[in-house]
């Protein structure tokens, strides 16, 4: 008899694993299950949707249910979630949500990817209708039915990150008043504060109100408290961070790793033989810090997915782990980094040399040239590539991954300064400005 | 006394050369002279000042002769052209043109970045006064002049390569009808065939017409005689490729090596100690061939002059080598390389798995996503990733660079497939174009 998968959540992860064992065995029985009514879905798509660059949420669905069902021979069972896993019997516990009922279903292997939420700060008020977090399309339609049923004229965003920079200038295209609150002194805390000091100045410019160092205390229907005063709020986006879903791992008795997420090997696989975990919900490895990391991001849910895939459908893959990549853009501004910032480096035991240039995106004498900001970090003595931070206009935050392929390599910024990067006056500099900013680092590394 | 650096001409190669040298080295005399009226120019800007998206031709200069002098101390001595070296009394033979008197000076150490010039195949009427080289800014200026002077309205662009298409997109921007002819099978050598049919494509779209295996035999005032018949051409632009500026070097008695290119070492150094050359005039090392060979590109120019000037100044550089990396544009169309083609990779004797594959520039779903092709080619068995292709919409050229460097730090196609790329809607699909053409090329090398 076939063996049969069992998928725990319909987006990246688990199908990713899904799609991918099926690709291997052509015999493997797959249900998957997820909670909500849509699968595979580009939650990244939201503020997109919200700015009205977007016009369907359902174009934001990559595959539905019925096209697994046909493309993939997968049975996928949405507003169905699960809510135990019996490890000792090999069966979950299914609640079948429209029909009320639940049923026990058997599993010869099991993928987990439950992804993450929006973290809800234990404060008065944070049930209110109008907080909103942004995680899943559901989530997304929730935020526009009610943006758009109650005119919302001021919106406050609660943490500035990518979730929170993209829904503020989603809201700014919109036509709200938007200010950004964040308890820490500088927005974008995956930049140093040099970076992230250019990033507040290009939100101030289109109209964004930054306000740092300022803690949130709690909610009213039309205000947001915080410790510096009342802020006035239609809406409230939380992009304060996530937290991973393993509460059904754990009860399971699977062993947690980083921040409550799931523990897995570099095969995606599980503190238990037969059971797999991918995406948000899941632990990785950061290649730089070389200590474990949980990082939610569609990317990598995907590529684990893979991994956890082949390996459930008896290929053999591996997953080497993150760099913590990362693009976004406020507008006409655009931001890229990847492995680790200066401060991020220092804190975790390196001894840094950084530097930072300006150059521009195309040569400099081509019209529509934007002006651009590299930050480079690498290792004292050895010269190793440590990270990168990428500020500009546009045309400037995707080269972030020829430093991302850079530290994967393990190449020195030495031998970053004569890689044959490709050149033309409409995309370049003759020296492209990660080159450039690798000369300047070289430079650093070598005055010791 | 302190030493005398002569460097013999005045744009990248030579001019990266002096700067470099003068930072290391402050009691040094450098004395530099350049044949033509102008130093360190981008004359890969020329297109651009033909299409009227720059409008001063002297905006292509970097530097003067004076910047040089007040930032430097570098002594430029510009319409001077070299016109011996001896070798033996170290000494340079120079010509004043303005003067018409020619002098000595000597020299300790020497830098030749004297150039390259277009091929002009010895045909009939190859003397026209409609018939143009770029390859300096003294062309473009003639180009110009010539263009505005005769009002052209038909121009034939003789070569398929990337000066070719640039300046026939400029004409195509000018207002003229243009002809691209080239005597082999397709536009863009340096691609595979598939890829160059797309770029042939897009050519036509661009209303330029492209006419391939059509052998140019001779030329008069207002056309073209080709095998296949006269072409109207009141203007007449030379893309075949260039030879490199080494007549002097090899009079002197300095060892050529591939394509007449002056042979130098990972130093820069020529047969001559104390000799250096730099830039379009010197040979190169390919990475992925392992062979020498002569690439005449701006980027290569500087990073070249950059290494002998350190070398000059007493510090200690190398120039591995070149990918062959290129970006260049046709009206919307993108083009970038790297490495080897499939057809080099089988040529230079490895067993190449080649796949192509079809996505997008942002997430399928987002406003102004366009095409992109990408074409990797790996080696069979180890799955070493040997070179890439990719022709597209906007935003799809430079992302050759991740390819580049992938192919420096000599990672497989599986190894590529995990690297942390950064991801966002408004950048890339989830999995980037590069990521995805791994996939299918790995798969492909596993399958062997």
């Amino acid at each position: 008899m076939a063996e049969r998968l069992v998928v725990i959540g319909g987006d990246a992860g688990g199908m990713s694993a899904a799609t991918n064992a099926r690709r291997l065995d052509s015999d493997l029985e797959i249900v998957a299950f997820e909670k909500g009514n849509r699968t595979s879905f580009a939650a990244c798509g939201i503020p997109y949707l919200v700015a009205g660059e977007i016009e369907q949420i359902d174009s934001l669905v990559a595959r539905t249910p019925r096209e697994f069902r046909d493309a993939n021979r997968i049975d996928v069972r949405i507003e169905h979630e699960v809510t135990d896993v019996d490890l000792e019997r090999r069966q979950v516990e299914v609640h079948d949500i429209p029909h009320g009922r639940s049923f026990r279903i058997g599993f010869d292997r099991l993928v987990i990817g439950t992804g993450a939420r929006p973290i809800r700060p234990d404060l008065p008020g944070i049930d209110g209708e109008q907080i909103h977090g942004v995680q899943n399309l559901d989530d997304g339609a929730r935020l526009l039915a009610y943006a758009e049923h109650s005119r919302c004229q001021k919106v406050v965003v609660v943490g500035g990150g990518y979730i929170g920079l993209e829904m503020a200038e989603a809201f700014v295209m919109w036509g709200a008043d938007v200010t950004l609150v964040d308890g820490g002194p500088q927005v974008m805390r995956t930049l140093d504060p040099d970076m992230a000091a250019i990033v507040a100045t290009a939100l101030e410019r289109h109209s964004i109100e930054v306000r740092t160092d300022v803690t949130v205390t709690g909610f009213e229907p039309g205000a947001v408290h915080t410790a510096d005063g009342r802020i006035p709020a239609d809406l409230v986006v939380l992009g304060i961070g996530v937290t991973p879903n393993s509460e059904l791992a754990a009860t399971a008795g699977l062993e947690l790793g980083v921040a409550g997420s799931i523990r897995v090997d570099r095969r995606q696989r599980t503190s238990d033989a037969g059971v797999w975990a991918a995406g948000d919900c899941a632990e990785s490895f950061h290649l730089v810090s070389r200590r474990p990391v949980h990082v939610a991001l569609g990317t990598i849910a995907n590529r684990q997915g893979r991994v956890a895939g082949i390996n459930i459908g008896g290929g053999y893959a591996t997953f080497p782990g993150v760099l913590g990549s990362a693009v976004t853009k406020v507008c006409s501004t655009e931001v890229g980094r990847t492995g680790l910032t200066e401060f991020e480096a220092e804190r975790d035991g390196f001894r840094a040399v950084a530097a930072t240039i300006e150059s521009t995106t195309k040569a400099g004498y081509f019209p529509g040239t934007q002006p651009i900001t590299v930050k480079l970090v690498a290792e004292a003595g050895s010269g190793r590539l440590l990270g990168g931070q990428i500020v500009g206009g546009e045309g400037s935050a995707k080269r972030i991954d020829t430093v991302a392929m850079a530290i994967t390599a393990g190449l020195t910024v030495d031998e970053l300064i004569n890689v044959d990067l490709a050149y033309a006056p409409p995309f370049s500099p003759v020296w492209d400005p990660v080159a450039t900013a690798a000369r300047v680092v070289a430079a650093a590394v070598a005055a010791g």
